[in-house]
C-alpha cells in the first residue's frame, strides 16, 4: 500500500518543473508517515474495493497536507524551522517559493483527483469533499482558530482540533466511501473521523509533553509552542490521558466492522512520537 | 453581466465565517475590473449561451486571480502596500491572515465550480481548465520566474507574462467554449489567449512608464518595481508601443466572429491605468 502511495506522489509530481517543483516534492517527501492517505486505502481495503482506485484521491489528500503544513511553517505563521528533524520549506527554498510551493500543491491536488479513473459524478463529490473539508470552513478555519489561540474553555480547543486535524481524516473517509459507492456511510464516517482528529491532536499535546519537543521532530523555539494551550492545561496529565484513551477504545468499537483500518488506527495510537 | 458577477461572489462567500472571511471579501471587493470574468461572459454571449451558465465558472476565476494578488503582494514576494489605491491584504488583516484567505480564495474557487448547473463532465473539464492554467505548471510557474526576474532575453520575459497573465485569461475562454459545448474551439481560444495575456502585460509595462506608479494604485516602494525588466527595456518606449498595438490590431481581427468579446478588448486597451 505505500507503495502505491510514493509511486502515485511521483507520478503526481511529474507535469511540474523549475524551484516551485522541487520544493512541493522537498516537503511531500520529507519522512511523513502518510496517515491520511493510509486512512483512505484501507477503509476501501476493508470495503472490498480494489486500493488502486483510491491512489489519485490518496495523493491529493496528502498534496492538501502538505501545503497546509509548508504554509502552517512560515514565519508568519508558526514560524517553525524544522518539521520531522529536518529543515521546513522556507528555510531551504526561501519564504516566497514556500508560499508558491504550497499554493502549488493545493492546486495540484484538484488536477490530481481528475486523474482518477472514477465516473465523472464520483470525481466530482471527491473534489467536493476535499475542498470542503480543506477550506475556508474546514481546515483553514481550524488554522485560524489556532492563530488567534486564545481558547476561552475547553470546547473551542477541542473545535479547533475538529476543523485542524479532523477535515482532512474526513476526507480520507469520505473519499473512501464515495469511491466504494457507499455514500450511506458518508455522515457516520465524517463524524468518525472528526473525533479520530481530535483524539490525535489531544495525544499529540500529551506527547510533546511527555517527550518533550525534540523527539517530535520540532524545534522548542516555535513561536506556536509559546503560551499554547493544550488538553493538558485544560484537564492535566492524568485526565487528558484517561480522556484519549477512552476515545480510542469507542473507536475500536465502532470500526469493528473495519478491521484493517482498525488494526491502522491500534498502530498509530501506539505511536510514542 | 457586472451585476451577476458582483451578486455571484457575494454568494460564493456566504459559506465563509471569521477573520479569513473578512480578508476573502476584503480583497476581492477591492475595485478589481473583473477582466477575467468578464471575458467568460461575455464570449459564452458571443456564442449565444445564456450568461447565467457561466457565472460560478467567472467568480471561481476571480478568486483564483484574487488569491493570486493577495500571496503576490506578501512581503517575502513583492512586499506591496498598495493595491488598486487600497492597502494590501496583509496590511490590514496581518500576513498570516492573508496568507490563509489566498488559501481560502484558491480552495474556495474549486468548490464555486461545483455549484455550476452544468453536466458534470462539463463540470470535470472547468476543474481541469482552472487547475492546470492556475497551477505550478502554468500561472505559479509565472510567478517564480517573475520573482528570479533573471530575464535574459525578451523571449523569457514573453513567457513569464504567458504564463502570469496569458494563463488565467486562457482559463476564462476554455471555460466558455467548453460551457458552450464547443470544444474544437478550445486550443484556439487558448493560443490567442495566451496572446492577449502578453499584450496586456506589455501594456501594463508601457503603461507604468507613461503613468509613473502612483496612478497605477501601486506603491513607488514595491520590490517588484526595483530593478524590473520590462518590455520598455528590451525593446525601448517606441518600438514596445509599436509591438503592442499591431498585436491588438491582430486580436481585432481574429475576433471578427464574437464582437462582444472585441468591444470589450477594445475598452480594455483604451485603459490609461
Amino acid at each position: 500500500m505505500i507503495d502505491l502511495i510514493e509511486k502515485g506522489i511521483e507520478t503526481a509530481l511529474k507535469p511540474y518543473i523549475g524551484t516551485v517543483k522541487d520544493a512541493m516534492a522537498y516537503s511531500i517527501n520529507s519522512n511523513g508517515k502518510r496517515t491520511r492517505p493510509k486512512m483512505l486505502l484501507t477503509l476501501l481495503d476493508d470495503l472490498n474495493v480494489d486500493v488502486n482506485m483510491g491512489v489519485n484521491a490518496a495523493v491529493a489528500l496528502e498534496m492538501i497536507h502538505t501545503y497546509s503544513l509548508v504554509h502552517d511553517d512560515l514565519p508568519a505563521m508558526d514560524n517553525d524551522d524544522f518539521r520531522r528533524h529536518k529543515p521546513t520549506n522556507h528555510k531551504v527554498y526561501g519564504e516566497n517559493m514556500a508560499i508558491l510551493a504550497g499554493d502549488g500543491l493545493l492546486t495540484a491536488s484538484m488536477n490530481e483527483v481528475l486523474n482518477s479513473k472514477l465516473k465523472p459524478e464520483v470525481i466530482l463529490s471527491l473534489v467536493e469533499i476535499l475542498s470542503r473539508n480543506a477550506g475556508a470552513q474546514g481546515m483553514i478555519l481550524g488554522q485560524e482558530i489556532d492563530i488567534q489561540n486564545n481558547f476561552n474553555n475547553f470546547e473551542d480547543l477541542t473545535m479547533s482540533y475538529q476543523l485542524k486535524t479532523g477535515c482532512l481524516f474526513a476526507s480520507a473517509f469520505e473519499m473512501a466511501v464515495v469511491i466504494a459507492d457507499r455514500s450511506d456511510l458518508q455522515s457516520t464516517m465524517r463524524d468518525l473521523a472528526y473525533r479520530i482528529g481530535i483524539a490525535f491532536q489531544y495525544q499529540d499535546d500529551i506527547l510533546e509533553i511527555e517527550n518533550g519537543f525534540e523527539l517530535m521532530g520540532k524545534s522548542g523555539e516555535s513561536d506556536s509552542l509559546k503560551d499554547k494551550k493544550t488538553i493538558v492545561s485544560f484537564l492535566g496529565i492524568e485526565e487528558a490521558n484517561k480522556l484519549t484513551i477512552s476515545m480510542f477504545n469507542d473507536f475500536s468499537k465502532e470500526l469493528q466492522a473495519y478491521p484493517k483500518l482498525k488494526q491502522l488506527l491500534i498502530e498509530l495510537l501506539n505511536r510514542k512520537f
